[in-house]
This record gives structure tokens, sequence and C-alpha cells, in this order.
């Protein structure tokens, strides 16, 4: 039985506060709209599809209040609150998909008062948590198809149901896989510097029953070249309309890697994470984060105070480093301007 | 200046507890041998030529207090000191190479009483010290010849001072650069799980006024694709005679993608870290460390308990994938059996 990432309860968002994990499973109950932007600012929700879903239920948060107000306050603060939740983070485009969604039902319904528009733009929320849950089991069985009984798989980050509501993009592959009664072990890198797959992968696959090896980042190449990895399932924050994907830093290194070693490597998203207005990779926002996220680890520094840190958050594969991508409407093999647009159509 | 890494005083070994830095500098005075083997199993010492320099003088440490008695006793605890020193770690070839010294200096001075033994083996562990300090020297001159200014240099884990007595290997060689005048700016992958690379190299590069960048080792290929690497410098712990190359885990995936971006990968080592018994890399025991390495990270669980972890401390790059082996005997390029055993020769 997995565990819901996100859940809309009594008009406050129920989310898992990722942070405190696995040492503690402790569920944020959030009111606010600016507490959500802390909580996806300092990552306590993230993968790019659960930022989405909590952005649009944090559009509600922002407005639920505004019942009895004029159309033209209303309207004034949903812009504000869409854009301060647009501000949180750069490079997923889920984000931006799911709040242009949201903005959407106000722009449309614009006759409507604050009280007859509020259920409507619950509703959408609902809908897109829904859909996501959806997306993610259509992912799962269109992956399943390539994970032989017995597979070992390398996973980076967590592109798990923690970063979705429910059963994720990668690990819904694997999910899927497992209930079709194959056999499949999992290897997560630790994913550094915030080690969601430390903490967020191998909580989850163990909760799930599915053997996982937690490695350092920089041991997947040296497995690949001990041939303990049959096939690499990763997810994507954004992915350009050739097929160059977004996503955790250090995906583009285990790419390399399967590259080198002719080991499958699959990205696995939903299609609302394409953005064919990007053309490529080299026009995808990179988020860069704080120094300390690297140089301070539970408190104690590790890098001294005279070093300078870098510290990009996703890096960019190019789509012919891609097997194929895994989407809701199916496969993507050799991903390229071509084949993603016979999948992907424009909104 | 560069501190001393280890240091002979007063019948002591003294020792940076490499454990503490950056936070603290802090010195070991280590008597007692036992003292010496658990310091290089915990790594308050290490790096390949540091571990060869201190059980040297372990040796001594063993012994010193046998100055009246018989031989007899004297050559039983010899042994059994250096078995124990032995068995500290099983990779790096250094470790071997010294104590096959010392014990010769046992047994060739077969005649001679334990007091009149001391001095030779005292002095023996300083010309172990000297050669190295020479070595590194060498090392850094016949490198520098292939930095040239304005270079950005990546680095894995320490190869610096702090892995020899006192200048180190890769990073003699960008010690060099700079003291010929040449602006050099390095990348440290922190190097997981034990960030020898966070802690140490930027450490000490900070200490020498060399600009130095820490970041995950998972970030390296990506700064790569941005052309931001010109050439990769790091260590080794053991080379087989065919140039098959074991350093810290993580350096064949650097490999890897240096090979990808078609950046120059060299190896900086003394002849010494040859193996010439082993024909390829495959024969190399590569050490596995304990799991709370990298499931605890100062105290605070960041794997779950139910989840497995893996921790090899090695691995090995094939030959093919280095540009050269920067030795104190001058360069090995493409290195080979053939072009090897033209540096190499037997002991």
């Amino acid at each position: 039985m997995l565990v819901k990432t996100l859940e809309w309860v009594d008009n406050k968002l129920r989310l898992i506060d990722q942070t405190q994990l696995p040492e503690r499973l402790v569920y944020l109950d959030l009111d606010d709209y600016l507490e959500l932007a802390a909580a996806i600012k300092r990552l306590s929700v993230r993968g790019a599809p659960a930022i989405g879903v909590s952005a649009a239920y944090g559009v509600v948060l922002g407005v639920q209040g505004l019942a009895q107000a004029d159309r033209a306050t209303f309207d004034r603060t949903a812009d504000t609150v869409i854009k301060t939740l647009a501000a949180t983070r750069p490079t997923a485009v889920n984000l931006f998909w799911a709040l242009k969604r949201m903005e959407q039902i106000v722009k449309t319904h614009e006759k409507l008062t604050p009280g007859e528009l509020l259920p409507k733009l619950l509703a959408e929320a609902r809908a897109i948590e829904q859909d996501d849950r959806e997306t993610c089991g259509r992912i799962g069985t269109h992956g399943a198809v390539l994970v032989k009984s017995g597979a070992a798989i390398l996973t980076h980050c967590n592109a798990g149901g923690l970063a979705t509501t429910q059963y994720g993009t990668a690990l819904a592959v694997i999910y899927q896989a497992q209930k079709e009664g194959k056999q499949v072990r999992v290897y997560a890198d630790e994913t550094r510097p915030l080690l969601q797959g430390a903490r967020l992968t191998a909580w989850e696959l163990t909760q799930a029953g599915i053997p996982v090896t937690v490695i350092c980042d920089n041991m997947a190449a040296f497995l690949m070249q001990q041939k303990k990895i049959d096939l690499v399932i990763v997810g994507a924050d954004r992915i350009a309309a050739n097929g160059d994907t977004a996503n955790k830093i250090g995906t583009y290194s285990v790419a390399v890697a399967a590259r080198h070693h002719n080991v499958p490597f699959y990205v696995a998203a939903p299609v609302s994470t394409f953005d064919l207005n990007i053309p490529d990779g080299s026009a995808i926002p990179i988020e860069e984060r704080a120094a300390e996220e690297i140089a301070i680890s539970n408190g104690k520094r590790m890098v001294p105070a005279a070093a300078a840190v870098y510290n990009p958050a996703f890096d960019v594969t190019p789509a012919g480093l891609i097997t194929a991508i895994i989407t809701d409407q199916g496969l993507i093999e050799r991903p390229s301007r071509e084949t993603v647009a016979q999948k992907v159509k424009p909104a």
C-alpha cells in the first residue's frame, strides 16, 4: 500500500514533509499559500508532478478566504498567488503547467462571483490530482513491458510516489512490474546533495517490499562495469521539443555511463512534462541552489569556508543518450523532434 | 607553505587527524603501532603514499621498546607488527611495498642485535619518507608541462599533500604549475561517502592560495558538458602491469565522462604504486567498507534501516581511458603493458 504524498483535507493541503524522511513520517497541514510556497522552496514537497498538484491546491489556499470579496480583489489576489507560487522553483515545467490550468479557470469564468468560482477552482485542483494519479498508472503500464523478471534497475533521485500524488513516474514502472509478478531489484543513487534517493526512494521502495540497495552517485558507473545494472529509469522535470531532458543533477552522468556500457536508459514522465516552446535543452533554465546544501551536512561544515561551492540542481541529458521516454501516451523510442511530435500535441 | 601530513618527533609519529578536517587541525602523537593501525583503518591517515610512510614508522613504533630483547623475540614481534599493519587496508599497494622494505632491513641484518638494528629501521623509514617527498616533487615537475595557464582542473578525492608526506601526487602537479607562475583553478569532487575532496582537497588548496570550487561527484559530467573542465588529474592506489588503475570509488565514473567529452584524463602516481605482479585491474582487491559510512551522516540516519547499502571504497579505471600516467620517472602516455614496462622495472 503506497502512502499518499498529498491530500486535500478540511480545506487544507496535507503533505508529507519529505525533508524529515526517512527518520520521521511527519505531515504538514497547510492553510496558507505562503507556507506552501516556502515548503516547495525548501523541498518539503518536491518532484515535478507533486509540485504541480500542490501548487494547484495552493491557488485554492490563496483565495479561499475571499468568497465574499469583490471580483476585482479576488482576481488581483489570485494573480499574486499564482505569481508567487510560480517563482518558487524555475526548472520543473509541471509547476507552470498546473498554475496555467488554474489561471484558465479564473479567466474563463469571468462573470462568476468569487463564491461561485471557488468550487470550480477546487474542482480543477482535484482534477489535476486525479489526472496525475491516472497518468502515473499509465506510465507504469507502458513502462513495465520493458522490464524483465530478475532485472536490476538503477534509478536516480526520487521519481516515485513521493514525487507525484501516489505512484510515481520511474517508480510507477517498477511498481507495475512487481504487480505483474516480476522479480525486480533496485539500485538507488543516493543523489547528492539532498539525498532524495537515499532518503525517499529507499524509503518508499522498502515500504512497498521491493529490494533496494543504496549506492553513492559515483558508484553507478562501477556497477555498470560489473554488469550489475540491466536498465536505468529516471524521471524528468522538463523535456524540450527535441527530447532533451532536464532532471535532477547527476542524471546526465548516469546517462553518459549507461551509453558507455550499452545499458538502456529510460526517462519516465507524463506528456505534461514536455515544454514544446523550448526547442532543445540549452534553453531550459537550471536552478542553482544554496552552497550550504553541499557545504553543511546535518549542521556540520564539510567544506572549508574559504572554498567556493557550485550547486546546480538539475542537468540536461541530450535526447541522443535516451533509449526511450516512457509517457502516459506510450513510448517515445529514440526521442527526437519528430518522434516527440508524434506523441505530444501542443496544448 | 604546505602543512606536514606526518612527522617523526621524539620517537613518536605525529599525524594530522584527517577525519577532523576542515573543522579542526588536530595532530595525533602515536607511540603504539596498534593505535597507528586503528588510525589507518578509520582513515585518520589515508592516501596510498601517506599510508606507506606511516606504516614504515609503525614498524619502528612496534619494536622500539625491544632494544634489550633477544633477537628471536624481536623478529617475532616485528613479524606480528608488519602483518598487523598490512591487514589494515587491502587496496593501496604502497602499504605492502613500504612494509616489505622494512622487512628487508630486518632480514638483511640477521647478525645484528636489536639495539643495533633499531637505528637502521628508523633510517629506512626516514628514507621512505624522504623518497616520497622527492618522488612527489618529480611527479609535479613531469606533470606541470601538461597544464596550461588558465586551465581548470578537475580532481577526485584527495591526492594531495595530505595523501603523501607533503606535496601530493595529483596536487603536486597543480602546486608545481602554480610555482611556475601559471594560473590554475581546481574543481574538487566532494567524493562520497567520506568527502575527502570537500574536506581535504579544498582545505589544502585554499591553504595554498589556489582557487577551488567544490562540486558533488554527480556534477562532474555536467561541468564537462559545459566545457568548464580542461583536464582531469587523479591519484592512484594501485596500478596493474597493463596500466589499469585502482583509485577512490568514483574515479572510473569521471574517466568515462572525460572520454565522452574528449577531456584528457591523467593519473599521477609514483612508480612504487605499480604492482607488476598483477596483470590487469580485474585482479586488484577492492576494499568494501561499512554501510554506515553512507547510511549515517554526522550522526543522522539518511538511509532507512530496511534498505541495503553497497560501499566499495575503490574502483578500477581501464588503461584505455587514461591519457597518460604521470610518474616520478616521467610520463607513460597511452598506458599499456608495453609502455608501462618501458618505465617501470621489476623491484
